[in-house]
C-alpha cells in the first residue's frame, strides 16, 4: 500500500495531537510526517506510529514534498500558510473558518457530501464542530424528507477553545469548591458552574459568528440554500463533547420511529434512544467516540412535521480530527489527491461569506 | 402593620430555607411561625427573624389557626396535606406540581396573572421554576404583540432537585479533578461535566414531564390556550441559576429594540444585553438576585416576526421562593386572603392535566 507524506500544522494543539491518534487507529497510510507549530513549540519531541518525530517551526518551505496537509492552527495561520501548501503541491485540509465559505473551497463531511472533494483546488475545509455533527445526524433525513427550518441550541464543550481552556474550567472549578475567587483568562467570564452563550465574536446581527456558522455552513454541505436555521451557541462546564437539542421542521410528516429507522441505518450515525433506562446520548459518555449519538427523538408538538432531537459527539475527534482524516481517507481512496489546478482563484470571485467580489 | 400566622411545610429543604429568606428580606408580616418537616428534621431549630423555631412533625393538626402555609415537600405531601391546610382555614401556596393543572386552582406569576389569586380556593398553585422565568420575561411582549409558538431549550442548574443534587455535582466534580471514577445516587448518571436531557419523568409522548409543564404551564399562566410550545430540559452541572434558549414567534412583526423597551419597562425583568462588553445574562452572575435577566435579544434570521433570547433566574428564588412569597403579598394586599369557599370541589371536576373527568 502507498504511502503519504503528510504535514500537520498546528500538531501540539488539542486537535493537532488527536490527529496523530486518529490516523494511528484508522492506521492512514503515512510514508513521511512533518510536524508543525509555532516557534514556541520548535524541538518538542512526538510520537507518530512509533517514531519519534521533532516539531519544526511552520515556515513557508514546510510543504515541499507534502502531499496532504492537515492545518489546526487557527484561521490567521490557515489564511497564511494554506495557499503556500496549496502552490507547493499539498492537499490541505483546513480545521479553520478561514476559507469555509469560499465557493471555490469544499466544506465536507464525508458521511453528507464526498462528492465535493473532488473539486477541491487545493484546499478542502472541514466545518465547525458543532455544524459537523448537527449535518450528519439531519442529513439523512433530509434526504428523505427535505428539511425547511432548523432551530438548534447548543451545549458546547471547552476542549472546542483548545487546552487552555481545558484547564481553565479546571482550575475554576477547584477555586470554586475551596471557596476562592475565579480570575478568567481564557473566557470573558467564569466557565465554571456558569454558562457562556457567547463563542467566537459577535457580528452586526446580534448573532455570534458560531451561531452563524451554523447557519452558512449547514447550508452549504447539505447543498440546500433554502434551509432555515436559528442557532444560539452556549459554552458549558463539560470538558469534551457537544450537545445540541435541535427541532427541524421537515416538508412531510415523519414520526419518531421513521426517523429512528433511518438514523439507526445512517452512516456515522448512533442512536441511543430509550427514555425507559434514561439511555440518551451524555457528553461524558460520548467522548473518545467516533459516532454522532442521536436520542430523546419525539414529535414537536408544537408544530406538524416537526421533530426534536438530542445530538452529542465528541468536538475534538467527529467534530474536528476525525472528520478532516476521514475527508484525507475519502480523497485518497477515489484517487482525488492530484489533477486539481486554480489554487490561485481562491478568494478572487468571492469573499469568505460567498457573496461575489465587486 | 398586621402579621400573619404562617406555616412553611419543607422548611429545612433548599427552598424552605429560601422561603424563610425571603420573607425576612422582605419583611413580610409574620405574627407567627410554624416551621413543618418529615420526622427526620422535628426538633432541628432554625431561626426566623431573629426567634428560634423549632421545626415540628408535619401532621393534620398542623394547620389549625394558619392563615398562610408555603408548601415545598414534593407532591405527595402536597397532595396530602395542601386540602387539609385549606379546610382548616389556610390558604396554601404549593410550590409543587401536585394541583398546577386543576382547572379550580390559580397558578400564579404575579408579574403576570395576580388576578387570578382571587378565585383561590384554599391552593393557590407555584409554577414550575423553568416556567416562571420564562413567562415572566415573555408576557410583557404577548401584551403587546400575541405569541404564537415558543421554541425553548432550558440550561437548570442542580439546585432544582435539591440540596442533595447540589453535593452529588459538588462531590463528583472533586472525584473527576482527582480521577476517581464517581457513583451517581441523585441522579441516573454522572452530572459533573456532563448533561442529563431527563428532567421529571418521561411521558408516552416522548417528552419529560418537566418539559410538557412548559407547554401547559405557560398557556394556563398566560391565558393563551393557543400558545404552541416546544421545550428541552436539560440538566447541567451549574449548581444555582436556570439559563433558557428561547425561540419566539409573534404574530405581528417585532424588532429586537422594541422587545428591549418593553422589557426594560417589565416587572421583575432586567435586560443584560450587550454583546460589545460581553454582557448578557449568566447563571453564576444571576444567582442570589431576583430579577428575570434577559439578553441575546436578536431578530431569529430562520423566520418573520420571530426573536431569539437568553433567560436567566434564579430557580430558588423567582423560580420557587421567591414568586411564592410575592403571591402571598399581593395576596394580603389586595385582601384575598379570605372568603374564598369549595376546597372540597378541588380535583372533582378535572384531572391533574384539566381534562374533565368522566
Amino acid at each position: 500500500m502507498k504511502g503519504y507524506r503528510m504535514a500537520i500544522v498546528g500538531a501540539t494543539g488539542l486537535v493537532g495531537q488527536e490527529f496523530i491518534k486518529v490516523l494511528e487507529q484508522r492506521s492512514f497510510p503515512i510514508s513521511a510526517m512533518r510536524l508543525l507549530a509555532s516557534d514556541r513549540s520548535t524541538g518538542r519531541k512526538m510520537r507518530v506510529n512509533e517514531q519519534e518525530i521533532e516539531v519544526q517551526e511552520t515556515t513557508s518551505e514546510s510543504f515541499q514534498d507534502i502531499e496532504i496537509a492537515l492545518f489546526s492552527a487557527g484561521a490567521d495561520i490557515s489564511r497564511h500558510f494554506s495557499p503556500i501548501a496549496a502552490q507547493s503541491g499539498a492537499v490541505v485540509i483546513d480545521n479553520s473558518a478561514a476559507f469555509r465559505m469560499f465557493p471555490e473551497v469544499p466544506l465536507v463531511v464525508p458521511e453528507v457530501n464526498p462528492e465535493d472533494i473532488k473539486r477541491h483546488k487545493g484546499i478542502i475545509a472541514n466545518p465547525n464542530c458543532s455544524t459537523i455533527q448537527m449535518v450528519t445526524a439531519l442529513y439523512p433525513l433530509h434526504k428523505v424528507n427535505p428539511i425547511k427550518r432548523i432551530v438548534v441550541s447548543t451545549y458546547q464543550a471547552v476542549s472546542g477553545t483548545g487546552s487552555a481552556a481545558i484547564e481553565e474550567l479546571r482550575a475554576q472549578v477547584k477555586q470554586v469548591l475551596e471557596g476562592q475567587t475565579t480570575v478568567p483568562h481564557v473566557y470573558p467570564h467564569q466557565i465554571a458552574f456558569n454558562l457562556l452563550p457567547e463563542i467566537d465574536v459577535f457580528l452586526d446581527n446580534g448573532y455570534t459568528k458560531e451561531e452563524w456558522k451554523m447557519v452558512e455552513e449547514t447550508r452549504k454541505i447539505m447543498h440546500a440554500e433554502g434551509i432555515a436555521v436559528s442557532a444560539t451557541c452556549v459554552r458549558v462546564p463539560v470538558l469534551i463533547g457537544h450537545s445540541e437539542a435541535v427541532n427541524v421542521e421537515f416538508s412531510q410528516p415523519i414520526s419518531p420511529d421513521e426517523a429512528r429507522d433511518i438514523l439507526v441505518q445512517a452512516p456515522g450515525v448512533k442512536v441511543l434512544d430509550d427514555p425507559a433506562i434514561s439511555l440518551y446520548p451524555q457528553a461524558w459518555a460520548v467522548a473518545g467516540t467516533d459516532d454522532v449519538c442521536v436520542g430523546r427523538i419525539r414529535r414537536d408538538a408544537s408544530q406538524q412535521n416537526s421533530l426534536v432531537m438530542w445530538i452529542v459527539a465528541d468536538n475534538i475527534r467527529k467534530g474536528a480530527a476525525l472528520n478532516a482524516v476521514q475527508i484525507a481517507e475519502e480523497m485518497v481512496k477515489r484517487d482525488w489527491l492530484h489533477g486539481r489546478e486554480g489554487i490561485e482563484e481562491i478568494g478572487t470571485t468571492a469573499d469568505s461569506h460567498g457573496n461575489p467580489l465587486r
